[in-house]
Parts: structure tokens; sequence; C-alpha cells
């Protein structure tokens, strides 16, 4: 078993989802390897990773506009609130989504089901550059 | 390091948790593998995975439950609608759950907690054919 | 490629966020190896796992108070209610975040971003002792 490890940057222009599927198949084809697993790491606390429908736009804007009534920005009851106003609705929609996810991949191609793509979450409303960590390990 | 990979069908008869521990233990069996992690991929985007108590089955219909009132299927905010009610509610039933799953073992046998039982979670009314690819590192 | 394994058990003393990061980077330690992933599995379904900010403690309360006002311990509609009015809500808050990461490692570190810290969630009010397997793959 072998080890291959790379670091993405990301550049999320504001709030949504961001497809990086291709970014992770590259990694894979460089790493060389045939059959095993990719892990997906994001290192930050207000932004996310989700494995989403990657072919009907209106899914992903549904799945965020969702996700920000049930998590709205106004909420009194927050005590973190220095960073601004989307800092804490940020975390709260981070946890509840993921941080890492493991794709299975035979003969050099990721296992993704035919609607599924590999996608950042931005909960933040600036530009952020993101980093993301894939190892390969098969 | 050895990797071990199937492709599992689970027949899912509409909503709610399907169990399927057993053929993830047969998996992991089948690979001979002593020591290391098996990881759980589901190919879908509108069923996931979670890993639930599997003892008292009114724990997961109220899980099941609660989760349909958080996400119900008649929101008139959705624009996303041309695959039936329940698609988009699904869409973010799965992104508030999981897609992957990475459970170590040991002496062979699946370190999972006591009551911890590894489920797939069809979000769909109508039933489906969903397929989770299983690779064992060991 | 190699695999290292250990249980650790974790004292929460009731509900909320309890760093355990420097017993996941010991575990490393321990394994001797270079650089991989370290995937991390909680044994409970009224505990789970988390990274989030480990910086400002009101970053951790305010998640920890929001996913309360979100599913509150007085539901009338929970039918599993015979191990106390805050077990049903603790799967739920279970299912709603994680039961394993997968962290990557290089260099014998763990590659954390800045503000990340790994943190078991307890759901229970009374005082648990938990269990966590850490694996290392390298």
């Amino acid at each position: 078993m072998a080890v291959f490890q790379e670091t993405l940057t990301l550049r999320a222009r504001g709030v949504g989802l961001h497809e990086f599927t291709e970014q992770v198949a590259g990694v894979l084809g460089r790493s060389g390897m045939t059959r095993g697993v990719v892990t997906i790491f994001c290192q930050h606390t207000s932004a996310s990773l989700v494995i989403m429908e990657n072919a009907d736009p209106s899914a992903r804007s549904d799945l965020v506009a969702w996700l920000d009534r049930l998590v709205p920005a106004d909420d009194p009851a927050f005590e973190h609130t220095l960073e601004g106003p989307d800092d804490m609705p940020s975390h709260i929609k981070m946890a509840l989504t993921r941080t890492s996810e493991s794709v299975p991949f035979a003969e050099r191609k990721l296992q993704l089901g035919t609607w599924q793509g590999i996608f950042l979450w931005e909960h933040r409303h600036s530009p952020h550059a993101r980093t993301v960590i894939v190892t390969v390990l098969g």
C-alpha cells in the first residue's frame, strides 16, 4: 500500500457550492494508484464539504437557501459575533455538513455515483482561499 | 497493507433506515484482513448513511420523523421540483447526514459500539436499489 | 503501508464539546508513521465527533446552544423516551454531526487548519466515559 498527498487551494467567490471533482481526480491520476480510497479534508471551520447532485444547479441553490433559512445570520442568541454576523452561522453550517470525506476508486477512477460531484461549501460571504488536503491510499 | 473492495446493492423499500451491518461484516470476512479500517461510501444524493442505535426500532422511527418535520416536502421555496416533491428534501436530508463512514476493525471484527448498527437511510418514498461501495484497508 | 490502532477513553462531564486533539496526536506519535491518514471513530449513538474552532469558547457554546434549540428535549412527538428525555435528542444530534472523521498527517503531524481542534460532542446530561478508536494508516 502506498500514500500520495497533495494540498489543493480553492478560491471560493462567496457563499455556495464550488465543485472540485476534477481537481481530486487530478490528484488521483498523479498518484498512479489503481484501487483504494481518496480521503478529502477541509482545513476550515467556516467552510465544509458535501457530495451533492452536480446536474441541476437549482438543487444546489435550494440546498444553500434552505440551510440559510435554518441558520439565519441575525440570531440574537449568538455571543460569538466579533468576526461578523455570518461567522457563527458558518460554524454551525460546517458542523451540520462534513469536514472529511472518503471516496473509493477503482481502475484509477473515482467511484462516484452518476450524479455525484465533490463540492466545497463556502459559508462566508466574502471571498476566501480555502485549502483542502487530498490523500490517496491504495 | 492491502486493499479489498466490493459493491453492495441494497434494496430499500421506501423511506427509513435499513441496516446492512452484516453485509459489511461479510465483505470484511472475505477480505481476510485482521486490522485496519473499512470505508463505506453511498453512491447517491437522495439516500445517505448513518451509524445509529440498532436496538429499539422507536429510536429510528423518531429520528426519521424528526427529520421529516425539519425538512417538509411541501416547502414552497423549492425550485428543484421536477423529480417530485420528495426529491429536494431528500438531497437536504442527505447533506445533513453522511455519504461516507470509516469504521475500524481488529481481530477481523468491526469495532462498532454495543448499540451501533450501520444503516442506509433512504429518503425517497418509492423503492430504490442503492449501491454502496465497501473498501477494506488493512 | 502500516496500521496502528489505539482506543481512547474520554471522560465527558456532561453536555458540550470536549477537545482531544492532543490525545490523537499522541497516538500518531506512538505510531512512528510519517505520512497518511488518521481515522477517528466514536463508538456511541448519543455522542459524536466534530472538528471545530478551538480558539474562542463562545463559538463552541453558541454551537451547542443552537443545536439544543433545534432539537429540544421536550418534544411530545418522541416515542423513544424510556432512557430519559435527553436520549432521543442525543441520537438526533449525533446523526446531524459525525461518527467518523479522517484527518491527514504529514511529517508526523496532524494537518489540521490553524483554528481546528478535534472534539467529542457529548449530548447526554449525565457524565459518561466515551470510547473513541484512533487508527493510523500510513
